[in-house]
């Protein structure tokens, strides 16, 4: 048994672990909790997860990732690398860098409420009442004696019937400490509930009338965000967001529901959402807000399907296998406690539901908070995340679709991508004539570039196609300082050498790159194109397109237009509506209309099945080019 | 840090611990789970924890318990001695006696199910009916293809409104497990559930057709029963006993609540029976079933108020403290997983109520099943168990009170004393002239005794007395073989010498533990004296006696009569009932009407405090003699 010694390039104290016999150091990065990228889950095709070995020997081959030179300085892929002695690694920032920071928002700042307080007067506007049936009753009982003996459980009963509570039941949480709450209130307490059908449920009893608290998830297949908020005003308390940490099984759902077959793979993932990601996230939103989780008496999350499948330990192989089928769309009746979320244990939980495979929750909660269901005019709401989802309609119906655009707008796939996160490349501009590009880096003032996230992809892209350093189909047309080509000739532009670079390493766009750039904005574009022509229209009929999702915090709509992802129409239709799924969680949990309008949505969505759907590889390859092979579609798109 | 090991009579595999600082070898044992009685907890009161130190040296004053001789070989009290060195000690069989291994039931003996078969006669006569609305739905479904992509939940669903269940609800449990359970099944499979208002709420879904469980438990404060049972037969499946493994945290209930005011005592004592008594007893009965306890759908629990607050976690210390308030007496809507009971996680828990802080839902379990509430003569139902429960009444009344009679009937307070098992003395004769013994001993042929059983400390007390070797103080008046006297004159009965029993010690009755007895039996005796006394009425109107609880299943009652405790009436009026409170629990389990008829039987019992009831002391003086002090009250204890 050999022992592996973790270091860290940002000075983390190190870690040291035993081997088990057989393992490759990402294997054994995984079984501590060592943060290491590995986006395609280990199979050796992503490049992501190299390490420095700085001492010790381990088994296996050079791939196409490393070079001869990265290679002899001790470079490694830790997915290709077994364990063959006592041995020390260096992970370097860029391997661990999915594992964001939890980010706890600044309430203060408009910006991070906008989006919740314009949800709230859109939805109002459709008809929606902002209600539920939570309900906080503040009880004065008399002091037992041994003239009055009757069991707590009875006493406050009477005192909720004397207020008007005909039918009182009392959930476990609240019995199990009553003793306790209601002599250090003396017998002076608050007791938070539901009412419904005319029952009221207890699901807490508390010595003060703090609010009752719910809370809004959007558990992203890259990212989990969470808002905390007060049951009965709304008012939001608190707002985090951590990485997703299922992440080290995979980028993609695909490669995590390969994860859940191996033995012991649910409760890995179940344990990496729900142990790893929701508790901490819960805890500093709750620190935040100075409560306590157990106040949590109602959740609700919006997840892709395999994501809600995942967290719910629900097998999700029948979701990626032919027929694909899920096990569930919608599901009512869920409890905290049954998958140990940090909240009240007998809080409701409530899932935006699903209408596909891989139309899931985030979108149906997403699509709600757009309105586009209580509009005349036709709008198309857009969530670019790990994958591509659609949903076209109005008043009258609605239509989805999802598209595998791979992890391309998250920046894996690409050579020097990232996540969007301190260090990344978030914008670029490039002067026709120097080449020189300009750029916009995620982080303080002086931070130096790390690699390049999808909305910086997309703009320098855009930018090397406007500059005519690249052709439609992607390929270098011009040569300068800022261009360089390998020893195969394949091209490449330098956005920062490697003097310029944090890392020391020169951040670059390939071919390659750009090529599966290409490739992903197409499934985009030919997705919005093949549902469109399946209802004879086309995008003229646009009256909205929201676009929402990670990936568009930071997105230049003129640039994706110009790389030919979004139709070429009126800019000001456009929209970026930032994380609508959470938005939609938020409705859920505070507003029982909305809850209710969110399931009508989904029951009456239809699905349209894109892989199987005629002539949409057709369009698919006609979208592959910049902007695309018909360029009568992108008028506005031109080479200077 | 010292090292304790621990050797054992019974050559079970040592233990080998290491003690915290300052602590008693009781501590040690505690902390390693090695079984060391102490009905006390360790006060120092009760002797019965006593060691044998081998090696090393431990800190303790010798107590009152320990002889100077048996001080010299060795034998200490575990509670008095803290470890002061690294120490091997031996423990006794009788220290760990309470250990009860567990016992399955045979099934084939009719006495084993003699009380259900009685039971269910008795209260179907009563009108009761032996149902509920558990269902199981033989289900079979189109397998999904791309055409048909309908989620699992749906599907199933469906197939179960095509059965007529309009409503269909699903728990986690049944839906955590769906896809596999339906591939596996080739999409044929048994939906279980409970039908309520309409609805069909489904538990579990399996391949196969086996019966759906349900489990009654009794949890006494000494020994814990169960029965497994087919939900719709009402077949017993399986039965068996164990200890309640909160033995070690003191004999009643008293010594229980004070543990569970310690730091992490509400999670010991529930743990101690939830983990360590529960868990085993109920997988036991499931591996003799040949099924799992998944498949147990619904747990009915009668045990006495202290019990539930202990299993449920809920703190009980109200219940001791004036005004002795419990949290609860009834309570619905518990589910299994709440107290992570091995059961399907779903399952509905249904808890007999309790009726004071001293009565609980063991009494009205017990109660229930004698049928008395639907008889016009008067009956009075006596629970002896670690405490003594009264319930009279008849069709148009009841009422109900305790008695604290302390843990003499099994075996506490009892200088030899201890639980009815191998090696117990459960029935004694004695021969007039020569004062000889002949004793029946619990186990097989050919076991030598160990110690003294309740019935057995009835038996020899009512023989003493008979055979004129004891006065009606308990005092001994006659000289012989088998009477031997201390330094102090303190006269004692030799049941077995030194060579005749098990251990090597001899086996003797004290007039101290005669005292003690009597107090019992007085608290017991007066307690019904009392009761009727308060109601005009006494001994004469009774037409039934029913006697439950653990002591009875050896109990003679004309000795019972004899010393004065049971009242002295015609001996065809009394029945042995065995344990009624499993019997109740598995009422509750199987019918509905009948857990209806239990909480309205708990509504409408009154409960007589008897501590502060003026004459109970009295009546509890003036019986605290042999047969009682008005010698009319039993004319046929006469002594010969």
């Amino acid at each position: 048994m050999h022992q592996v010694t973790f270091r860290f390039e940002n000075n983390a104290p190190e870690v040291v672990v035993t081997a088990a016999p057989d393992s490759t150091l990402l294997d054994v990065a995984r079984s501590a909790n060592v943060a290491i990228d590995a986006p395609c889950s280990g199979n050796g095709s992503c490049g992501k997860c190299r390490v420095k070995l700085l001492e010790g020997t381990v088994d296996g081959p050079r791939t196409q990732h490393i070079t001869e030179e990265e290679y002899a300085e001790g470079w490694r892929l830790s997915c290709a690398s077994k364990v063959a002695s006592d041995v020390v690694v260096m992970v370097p920032d860029i391997a661990s860098a999915y594992q964001s920071r939890m980010k706890t928002a600044d309430l203060s700042s408009p910006q991070e409420l906008a989006i919740f307080r314009a949800l709230e007067e859109k939805i109002r506007a459709a008809g929606i009442a902002f209600e539920n049936t939570f309900v906080q009753a503040e009880l004065t009982m008399d002091e037992p004696t041994l003239d009055d003996t009757m069991p707590d459980t009875e006493r406050l009963t009477r005192a909720l019937q004397a207020q008007g509570y005909e039918t009182v039941k009392l959930r476990y949480p609240a019995v199990k400490k009553l003793a306790h709450t209601l002599r250090e209130g003396n017998f002076h307490v608050f007791a938070a509930g539901l009412t419904e059908n005319g029952v009221l449920t207890v699901l807490d009893v508390t010595t003060d009338a703090q609010p009752m608290y719910g809370c809004a998830i959007d558990i992203g297949t890259t990212t989990v965000t969470g808002v905390l908020l007060d049951l009965k005003t709304g008012e939001i308390k608190a707002k985090a967001s951590a990485g997703n940490g299922q992440i080290r099984y995979g980028a993609d759902v695909i490669n995590r529901i390969v994860e859940q077959q191996k033995p012991g793979g649910v409760a890995r993932l179940q344990d990496a959402i729900i142990k790893e990601t929701l508790l901490p996230l819960i805890a500093v939103m709750c620190k935040s807000a100075g409560t306590a989780a157990g106040r949590i008496l109602r959740m609700s999350i919006a997840s892709n399907t395999t994501m809600n499948h995942l967290l719910l330990g629900v097998d999700a192989n029948p979701v990626r296998m032919e027929p694909y089928i899920p096990t569930f769309f919608h599901w009512d009746g869920l409890q905290a406690q049954e998958l140990k979320l940090p909240a009240n244990a007998a809080a409701q939980v409530r899932l935006a539901p699903n209408i596909g495979s891989y139309v899931g929750g985030d979108i149906t909660a997403g699509a709600f908070t757009t309105g586009l269901w209580d509009q005349d005019e036709f709008s198309l709401f857009i969530d670019l995340g790990t994958n591509g989802e659609l949903v076209f309609g109005n008043r009258d119906f609605m239509m989805s679709c999802a598209c595998s655009a791979g992890p391309a707008f998250e920046g894996g796939d690409i050579s020097c991508g990232m996540r969007a996160t301190d260090g990344a490349i978030e914008a670029v501009q490039i002067d026709k004539e120097t080449m020189t590009p300009t750029l916009k880096i995620v982080g303080d003032a002086g931070q130096k570039p790390v690699g390049l996230c999808g909305s910086g992809i997309i703009d320098v892209i855009a930018e090397l196609y406007r500059t005519s350093i690249i052709s439609a189909k992607g390929q270098f047309v011009r040569e300068g300082a800022r261009v360089a080509h390998d020893a195969h000739g394949m091209g490449r532009y330098i956005l920062a050498t490697a003097g310029e670079s944090e890392t020391g390493r020169e951040i670059a766009i390939t071919e390659v790159d750009i090529e599966s750039f290409i490739r992903a904005k197409a499934a985009i574009f030919s997705a919005i194109h093949t549902m469109l022509a399946s209802l004879d229209m086309d995008v003229s009929v646009l009256e909205h397109v929201y676009v929402a999702g990670g990936i568009g915090s930071g997105i230049n709509m003129e640039n994706a237009v110009r790389i030919g992802m979004l139709p070429d129409i009126d800019r000001s239709l456009f929209e970026y509506v930032g994380n609508s799924s959470l938005a939609g969680a938020y409705a859920m949990t505070l507003s029982d209309a909305a809850n209710e309008k969110i399931h009508e949505l989904a029951q009456g969505m239809t699905y349209l099945e894109l892989s199987t759907h005629p002539g949409y590889m057709d369009e698919f390859v006609a979208a592959c080019f910049l902007p695309h092979t018909d360029a009568g579609l992108f008028p506005s798109s031109v080479q200077e």
